[in-house]
């Protein structure tokens, strides 16, 4: 079921308060009685909510028949709040810096003040999803009973920063972009973009194989420009200011940014009390095994369990490769069961 | 010693005829009595022959007191033939396409019309040089007596080619480069550009310890924004089409596109019946040790040596970090000597 969250004046971290400020959510099966049978299970980086639908299914381990499954758009992604939804003086670019602690926040309120819930058994999330996860632990480690992270990190590193950095200077090096007030979409700014992002987004070992051919995302694709196509397809299908504002989003990812522990990231990931699954691809070109490693070490009740697979980054995408999908599947299940 | 070998009218593989042609390049040292001392050093992306000089010295493996070192200009480099400096109707954007066998033939003409050379005792390169390192043997293997690729390969793989139409969409998505027939430089491209390639030089190690901060490449550098600008610099000294004729011929680099191959890659690779050494950094994100391990399992008489290193690409540069240069020199001064 969809619906809008309002947060009415939400003050953000960096004091900025968005009037009317909406949070959008679709959940899956029923809220029961006692009221904890919640999973969070947010949105990632040009993500919206039924695409999270995919890993949700009887029998699976998101199962609606046992869980009340509530999946939240990410700010940003032109569902809920969005440069594209919000009016003046916070529209287009002068959309204010929204951070994942201010999504975490605005969910937070979702589930406390809409659904009256008190302890989650897992919050879960997919790259940027993961990045929320990590943070709902560390902040609401009492409420949160178990996190798993898939190809995300709790801090984004200097590295995930250039890649992004790299992304938002081939849209905005398109001069139709006029610096956010573009009248139409910046087209050759968002076919940089995606192209840019293709590279990164699966490993070298992908495109060896040849598995951006043939059957992807449900669509017979013969040659990389058939790929990049529907790449292009699927960034442009979002506003570019929503893309840039999700992207400043995560390059200030940041667990430690909170006056709870002032910066110090390993005091953030030591509150992370959920038992916990942190779970990269060995291929991840943007979120390395070793960066997930470095974090679990940190974290009292964390394993690290390493998606073996040349998909990279899209290894933990919940539409895309069934191989990924089902060990990702088994390893939620396993957790949900622990 | 600086020099210029007049191609004349050049016809490249591609049966274009580029008139006038111009090889560009420096020796080191002396040729000998028997003129068979001497080692051909190409240059590599955004790379011109007093870049190569870094490696050249006495008591190093490139010693000029032993060797005549040639180092060609690759066409496209802004000293060779480049779009930057043909005349109409191959200016600009209108540069036909060079491939690394179009090199190869310039600089084999320099070798055995000019210098009178039967005999090369080492081809090697770094980057697009060992891509021409590579070509070279295969071609001329009864010439070529040893062969040393330094983080490059003999074929462009397909994702080695997305990151590079990544860079080029985002050169590209600057209107300033006006279909190459810029008056001024299209800044914001040349920055989106460098800003993207950033990403990939280096790997996340680098990164992640911070390397791109303290002393790069001689100067101070205090932030990512730092470490952008010097990057941006360097690639900003390139004309934007001399970037992109260099960067077609990348795209196109096989070493099996040639009659005699007849596009088998394993039967170019297997005709390198060089001594060779094929040396991928650990961690280089476009040109990985899984693809030269691939590579010299064709060849005949080739030793894989990983480069142990963090800098990814980078590790390869001749003149950026101290212990890679090291390991690269021994490397070759072993193979010298073999």
């Amino acid at each position: 079921m969809e619906g809008v969250f309002e947060l009415g004046d939400f003050e953000l971290q960096s004091g900025v308060v968005l009037p009317q400020a909406r949070l959008a959510y679709e959940t899956h099966g029923t809220l029961n009685g006692r009221r904890d049978n919640a999973i969070v299970y947010p949105t990632a980086y040009a993500g919206r909510h039924f695409d999270n639908a995919a890993s949700v299914g009887v029998g699976r381990a998101l199962d609606p028949s046992k869980y009340f499954i509530v999946v939240p758009d990410m700010l940003g992604n032109g569902l809920s709040s969005s440069p594209s939804t919000t009016p003046p003086p916070f529209d287009r670019s002068r959309f204010p810096l929204v951070t994942i602690y201010d999504n975490v926040s605005a969910q937070h309120r979702l589930l406390t003040e809409h659904f009256g819930v008190a302890r989650i058994p897992l919050v879960t999330g997919y790259s940027m999803g993961a990045q929320q996860a990590f943070h709902w632990a560390a902040l609401h480690a009492g409420m949160v009973e178990r996190m798993a992270a898939i190809c995300g990190s709790a801090k984004t590193t200097p590295h995930n920063w250039l890649f992004l950095a790299g992304l938002k200077s081939a849209l905005q090096a398109d001069a139709a972009w006029a610096d956010g007030d573009y009248q139409a979409a910046p087209a050759r700014g968002l076919r940089a973009f995606a192209t840019v992002y293709a590279g990164w987004f699966a490993s070298q070992g992908f495109y060896r194989e040849g598995l951006h051919l043939g059957t992807f995302a449900g669509q017979t694709l013969r040659s990389m420009g058939d790929f990049l196509e529907v790449t292009t397809a699927v960034f442009g299908s979002f506003d570019a200011n929503d893309l840039l504002a999700m992207l400043a989003t995560w390059q200030a990812a940041d667990v430690s940014a909170h006056p709870k522990f002032a910066g110090d990231l390993s005091r953030a990931l030591g509150a992370i009390t959920a038992r916990s699954l942190v779970m990269p691809c060995a291929t991840d070109l943007y979120f390395p095994p070793e960066d997930s490693a470095a974090a679990v070490a940190k974290m009292p009740a964390a394993e690290l369990r390493i998606i073996p697979s040349v998909w990279g980054h899209l290894a933990g995408s919940p539409m895309l490769n069934p191989v990924d999908v089902r060990f990702v599947d088994e390893a939620l299940a396993g957790l949900l069961a622990s």
